[in-house]
């Protein structure tokens, strides 16, 4: 594997899409995973940013040819994580990033092991309560619904390598930054980007 | 373990000396383990920077007290890690720094196994005979033992966890500097420093 695949999951609330941004920013060819859809594109959305668009033929033939890494359908629409395109990046030497629940980072090890798992947690439980809470606007039930969620997701942070805790977001990206450039002094990536060099060593 | 125990190793050429003293600028609150030596301080070392200065009594004693990671007399002189110091720092929540070559690296590991091993590696082995050749002064003779000593050390890259390859020093120092920041976010150095944080999620 000569690209580093990152998986990054958080509760909601957590400010992982805003981190990943960021970091996409910091980190331009770094490549974001984009999942695989048979709904209707809404407007303003773009064939490959949001979703890949495809018909319910393509997507079931793509099942068939088992190119998903995990799959679901939701509300009749089929939603879909390539395998297969995530292992051609990392061969062609690209790190690849996925946003991903906890049950979706499960099915990633199983196929890709090195797979270095970033958690991000809020700095504390009120303040997560807080950001869920949001406006005001939201029914109790609601806001319980989505706390119930967010404890669920959080649960399963020991499943995971890395843990950044979310208090002040320049720290917080600082954070990914320096996972994703630790990730890659690893001694088996560098061991694949300076190959000449170490069979030189031994 | 509450600090993090880093091990940095590299042959002589690779520019460790430099980085170190960036990387302890960088971050302030490393501590750079100190060895012990019964050797007479030369003038302008102080006692506590360069090295312990204690007499040979004292050394003894701490040998029989089994406080030394490592110890070795040469010409005449005793010097020695103190594996107590190191120990008592971690628990402390310090990180430690240790500067150290294979052989020590490997009694570290049997001590304190979670300790982050760092490799330095020049960019090639010409660039290394280059800076190993120095002034163009030293004999062939003193060179080629050099270069030999550099070689074996540089045997032992795949004990060590993250390998920096020291090409342009900038780049080498954000290296070292994004290897001790991500391992700061390792799970269990996070659970450690959120206790109670993670106590509320399980």
């Amino acid at each position: 594997m000569a690209g580093n695949l990152y998986v990054i999951a958080a509760p909601s609330g957590a400010g992982k899409t805003t981190l990943v941004r960021l970091l996409l920013e910091h980190e331009p060819e770094l490549r974001l995973s984009v999942s695989w859809t048979t709904r209707a594109p809404r407007p303003g959305e773009e064939n490959g940013r949001e979703y890949h668009f495809v018909t319910v033929d393509t997507f079931q033939a793509m099942i068939s040819r088992q190119e998903f890494l995990e799959w679901a359908e939701v509300h009749g629409n089929y939603y879909g994580t390539s395998r297969k395109w995530i292992a051609e990046c990392l061969a062609q030497g690209s790190d690849v990033l996925l946003e991903i629940d906890w049950q979706g980072a499960q099915q990633v090890r199983v196929f890709f092991p090195e797979a270095v798992g970033v958690f991000i947690l809020p700095p504390s439980m009120q303040d997560l309560q807080q950001r869920l809470t949001g406006r005001g606007t939201d029914a109790c039930e609601v806001i319980e619904r989505r706390l119930a969620a967010a404890q669920a997701e959080m649960r399963h942070v020991g499943e995971f390598d890395y843990v950044i805790v979310n208090d002040r977001l320049e720290q917080a990206l600082d954070d990914l930054c320096a996972v994703v450039r630790a990730s890659r002094l690893s001694l088996p990536a560098q061991r694949a980007r300076h190959a000449e060099l170490f069979d030189r060593l031994v």
